[in-house]
């Protein structure tokens, strides 16, 4: 085995990694700038149709890439369950404290 | 709430999830040329120091950019598992017939 070509793949693989955590963040930052939207108007963390088109969305990328779409499915449910539970959070954090009156 | 920038901010995550799957398109053509590379040399499909060593730079990748280092491991564990079955349907395909003589 060349061991060179070993080498190069696997510091392309690192740079890809590199890329996609740093992808990730970005998007975090802009779900939770979403999730301050919906908190400040009171909307639901979760939104069902919103969801849908991304799922249809991902099916068509992933084949396109010539991707697994089960795995393309399993990665961003992670992340849209990290991303509702973020969001859940700051819809706690802006409601007025419900203490008995 | 501003539909104005909420409609900007799906466009960037859309964006951003285009890139992701590129991304993982990329990831998997450079793994499967390491596959090649490893069932051409009858190495194992999984090498756990490697894996140890690309865990540990999740965890600091994940802590740079702030992001929660379980979603990040939770991530590369779906792909990586991904590459393993796809190097071990490499190593099969590269292995001779082992019929009885």
């Amino acid at each position: 085995m060349d061991t060179t070509d070993l080498t190069a793949l696997r510091s392309r693989i690192d740079a890809i990694d590199a890329r996609l955590i740093e992808l990730l963040a970005e998007r975090f930052r802009a779900t939770d700038a979403v999730g301050r939207l919906k908190a400040g108007a009171g909307l639901a963390a979760v939104d069902a149709a919103r969801e849908a088109q991304q799922a249809r969305r991902y099916r068509a990328l992933a084949a396109q890439h010539a991707l697994s779409s089960t795995l393309v499915d399993q990665v961003f449910r992670l992340v849209i369950d990290e991303v509702v539970r973020n969001h859940r959070a700051l819809a706690d954090a802006a409601r007025p404290d419900s203490a008995p009156t």
